[in-house]
């Protein structure tokens, strides 16, 4: 585990008057990930460097590869490791014939241009496990709950108000996977991830709940790891219920109270 | 002007019934930012790929430039155009002798091992613009109408639920620029990059409000605009509070009714 609130000093001004106190806030920390060199050379390079909540780095890394397509069972990672004389840094070995992440920049095939519709039948393309076919529902009833059972195991939110969460759930509502972290990109990638190590992707049959918006990314994000439902508490893009209606994953928007928008595949929905 | 907003098909659950009618959705689209070779012979290579809302978009890689510390004066850009023959591209030619952002996992000197501190310190070690010794102050009434003034002045926000904005305010409150995105970092690099296209930067003696909470990039991108005082609505991280503190730069957070939180450099505020 990290650490994933921290104190700094901060003056709170109410009604014009001023206090100096500590307040808890959620750490954000930089994270580089290494690609240890394949051949009989030791060594590394670069991979990404993103800013994330420490904690569940494996998770995060792992899920990150799921997430960029890279990887798909737990065999094609084979080796992390914390990098022994730094922090915030883990190195990763991918097992042979494993391609790992491009740049995003450079990993388009396009020589000029791109559009929303050609990324997203490129992202159905290239998918390990079509969700469209799963043919688990799941209640309204569950959907309505999911918001609630992941804010109650949110340890450290209600301490800061700065933390997302994702949470992956069976069709009943039994959580399976919940994790925190200051980026929600970064939140969806450790469930994945945990599910990765687990050995249990493709997720078929889960509901993933997400404490924000439902953006292209992570729909993207759920199809690859083979998650049908995706539920969010706020708004979705128009990308990302072309590309939820592309893959047939169901697409729900606005999840509060017992009130939810289903922006595709419907009828999964009890 | 791009397409802010667009319609899709949903099924609406409310207490148990449903409905399908069309509901209006943020438009989120790739763009792919090219770079023109130097040079006489015509060419250009990928720099980047984002996931946006169309508009502004010669404001939202003039500001991205500038947010990864490449360029800082209108002139080290000469020419920008949308690429003729393909939606969502834009090219970007730089003046001699700019260099331009690099990936971000390469661009790190360190052969093993990132900490936030010491990432804190490259930032404000490359700053062009030192915002500490910035003499403004602010009124603690004025920082309170500012997320209220944000909002009237987002147009597709109240449609949508599903875009965040970002604005730049003198010190008296008035709004210089407003932008919206479905990505809160690319509403601040829009208007970063409409100040640096009117030779507006640095844009000392203005406060940035954002829409959502204070990340260290938030605080990275501000600070590179020559910005003194960022105010958000919702939570900072700890990296914020620490970039913010190692800059000199105002950062407020939680700003609701007429309470906030200053997390650094309070002597700004009246």
């Amino acid at each position: 585990m990290g650490v994933v609130t921290d104190r700094r000093r901060v003056v709170r001004v109410r009604e014009g008057a001023r206090a100096a106190r500590p307040d808890t806030l959620a750490v954000e920390e930089p994270l580089m990930v290494r690609l240890v060199d394949p051949g009989p050379a030791p060594g590394s390079s670069a991979l990404t460097l993103t800013m994330r909540t420490p904690g569940d780095d494996f998770d995060l890394v792992a899920g990150w590869l799921v997430s960029e397509g890279a990887v798909a069972a737990p065999a094609d990672v084979v080796a992390m490791r914390l990098c022994p004389d730094e922090d915030n840094t883990v190195e990763v070995a991918l097992a042979r014939g494993v391609e790992p992440p491009r740049p995003r920049a450079f990993a388009t095939t396009s020589a000029c241009g791109v559009c929303g519709s050609d990324t997203v039948v490129e992202v159905r393309a290239g998918l390990r496990w079509p969700v469209a076919t799963d043919p688990m529902t799941v209640g309204a009833d569950v959907i309505a709950a999911l918001p609630d059972l992941l804010r109650e195991r949110q340890r450290a939110f209600d301490r800061t108000g700065g933390l997302h969460a994702a949470g992956l759930f069976t069709a009943d509502g039994e959580p399976l996977y919940v994790r925190e972290d200051v980026g929600r990109h970064n939140a969806v990638d450790k469930v994945v991830g945990a599910a990765l190590r687990d050995g249990a992707l493709p997720a078929a049959g889960t509901v993933l709940q997400v404490s924000g918006r439902a953006s292209f990314e992570l729909v993207q994000k759920a199809a690859r790891a083979g998650i049908p439902v995706l539920s969010a508490i706020s708004a979705p893009s128009t990308l990302a219920v072309d590309l939820a209606d592309e893959c047939g994953l169901t697409l729900l928007g606005f999840v509060r109270g017992d009130s939810m928008n289903v922006y595709s595949r419907a009828d999964r929905l009890r």
